[in-house]
């Protein structure tokens, strides 16, 4: 079925003297799939053939989306949950989370052996306690979560309700997020909690690492361009603002030259801290409790409880620009 | 079906004792969702149970995608839009917006009812009398969205094409949405407003409050990390580049020291002002017209009309560092 | 089918007393209709009616995502690949790429003789030579996406996986995009790059101008807020971290005041340079090779090859706040 001829496409159409379905062809096809498929034999780095499947980046989501529902229950706006009710509903979401999520974590155990070449690692089993751990977890990270709620509703004057947190706040999404991928970061399930991150990411524009350890009472204003790094301890009741950097200062390396993975070098933030918009905080130091961070601070020593950490006022210079 | 043996998978498939479906059984599940379910108990702040539905955000999300067919009719490329058939196409889509937008704002003053024990209010009528206000004043932004479409035009070099900002600019999409989300701001229709503000957010980095008002000829160039709140007031032709922030510098707070939600606390922008990238203006002040604020600029009070203001330039330390 | 009464709602439901299917009529529909149809007569600027069919943004999108497959094989753990069937698993994926984007280039190309008045282009054929020259470029982009990873294994001490890097670092997905999009640009495709691009800025928060050059082994961590603009020039081995931009300083424009588009007004980095987070380096100046520029310095002249841009020491002012 040809598309209806429409008045701006006539100078093309009438000129059209190349036959496109002519000119694509087998031959031209398979050509092309062999000078792709040849760089596969030699750069195995980014190839991943003749391995166990990779876990699927969309049936994690997925899984990510029934672990809010069960963590805000309601919300979502696809049927009211009753009281009468919500048993049977959380109950096949429970059934729903470990039947797909264990399948997951199944394949990045079993994508690990395949690296580590491992002799008697039984990955069905660790994926089953992995999942079974984190699904135990839950209430007490609904428990959590319902501090970082009250913490928005205390700290945002542009709301009085904490649905709309629940339904809206970005900052609410990326910490609910890392505090069920940092389960399974601890169990230390390979590539699905990073996974985790990632999408909370993309959806938030908030880069929290699932390995930083972050207490209660949490709140991320704004959020787009935070990071916070791996290693990064954070108390409670700590407020952090949009463009807010927990990062590496520098990064140690062996003695041949190369970078040591894992090592602590992120910040530590203690309880009640408050961190402006902008404001940079890197390597191993520690901001002590009941302290505040200016916007735009660039800050690498640890600094004493009830700090306030201000950058000079920037010099403004305001002159008067000619008239039009 | 069991997946097919992949060489890969060996050392695991050989090694599993471990039967997978015997652990998890009713009862474990059962007492999963128990604990999980008693956590709703006690904790409401942030469970939404017995209450009506709340709305949807993805039927939300799916209304604005419509709203943006019918402000910008032609341009998804799902079908060529011709003249004879635009009233049918364009009134299809307006009373898909009708109905599914009532539905949607209906259950949010239903939600605000159940907190508000009102006594008499019609839901019904108000989501009617919000969604067809709204569809009234589409002609009104439809025009407004014509001169932020020209000053993206006048104010990006690497573009000559109206349609290329249509189609792919992040800045116009989110003062679209937020366009559209302001008029059920000012309906004071709860929730939805936010909610479409923050799919913006997602998509584009760009967080503006559906509750700011904004003067036509506006651009905000690349926009990650733009921050624009809630009592900002922004008039013509005014252009903003990524990173800027419009925020508030304290929030007032009442006699318990809680905050004061809603007061004015965000800057004045007036006509003809360029906002360059990381600027961060704070607090209910005012940039006079056809000022220019530089980049990275800390701006905390008002400055006059014709203004320029910039930070001394930055200190820099160039050295030669030792060759390899 | 009317909602299971739910106690919540009821204040609202006994109080109806407006027909909200009463009050929407075909008369009502039809004159809202007519008003936005008019605001299509006159404002042809934002419309595209009785044109061809514009390139389907989804349609594109969804070639970008085979393109990944192929250019990460294995990795998205939809199935195993395994080298006994990769040829078909990938000739498949290039006759579905070929196919689908030759169609998306064609309507590009014939949006562009509609605005052109043009008399004798063959759109149909343009877009044949534009998508086989891309996939003939296939295994190069391939060659250089590993010196990527790479890079990103080498500079980033939270991974030691290429394939997390793969599967979960914006950094990468941005660059590949951006590797794709860029041959499109280079062929000139219209609409289409920028289409690309945007959605790359959309899940990875990295704004990177399909008409960058970019060498090899290029790395960026984080990426939230990278903005690098069209005639950007990158040599290999740059790292870049969040926040970084490289810009445009000043605009050049034409005796009538019109900005001239496509100059060459953004910066150089040569060979081996790191660039720290908030850095900004603006115009077409140069940053020799192996220089190091550092976090938030503002840059807007050229720099000789090994050289340490640093802004001084921000001036903190650390005070002790009253205890409670």
């Amino acid at each position: 079925m040809s598309n209806p001829r429409v008045e701006g496409e006539k100078p093309c159409r009438l000129n059209r003297r190349f036959d496109g379905n002519g000119a694509w062809n087998a031959e031209l096809a398979g050509n092309l799939t062999q000078a792709i498929c040849e760089t596969y034999e030699d750069e195995a780095g980014i190839s991943h053939i003749d391995g166990g499947n990779m876990p699927e980046r969309d049936a994690v989501i997925s899984v990510l989306e029934t672990f809010l529902e069960v963590l805000f229950p309601g919300y979502s706006g696809l049927r009211p949950v009753s009281r009468a009710a919500i048993g049977f509903v959380i109950g096949d979401m429970v059934n729903r989370i470990y039947r797909d999520l264990t399948e997951q974590v199944r394949r990045a155990y079993g994508y690990r052996c395949t690296l580590e070449c491992c002799e008697g690692c039984d990955c069905v089993r660790m994926a089953h306690e992995a999942v079974l751990g984190l699904l135990q977890r839950l209430p007490d990270i609904r428990r959590v979560l319902k501090t970082d709620v009250q913490a928005a509703l205390d700290g945002d004057p542009a709301t009085n309700s904490s649905d709309e947190i629940i339904i809206a706040y970005p900052g609410l999404k990326a910490i609910a997020i890392q505090r069920v991928a940092h389960e399974l970061y601890v169990a230390k399930v390979p590539l699905i909690p990073r996974v985790m991150g990632e999408f909370a990411h993309t959806v938030t524009g908030i880069d929290i690492h699932p390995g930083a350890t972050i207490g209660g009472s949490f709140f991320i204003d704004h959020g787009t361009g935070v990071v916070i790094g791996e290693t990064a301890v954070i108390g409670d009741s700590v407020k952090i603002y949009q463009g807010v950097t927990l990062g590496a200062l520098s990064f140690p390396k062996d003695a041949c030259g190369r970078l040591i993975k894992g090592a602590k070098r992120h910040p530590n933030i203690e309880d009640n801290v408050t961190i402006y918009a902008g404001a940079t905080i890197l390597g191993d130091i520690t901001v002590g409790h009941d302290s505040v961070v200016g916007g735009n601070v660039w800050l690498t020593e640890s600094v004493a409880p009830h700090s306030r950490v201000t950058i000079a006022d920037p010099d403004l210079t305001i002159t008067q620009r000619r008239h039009r």
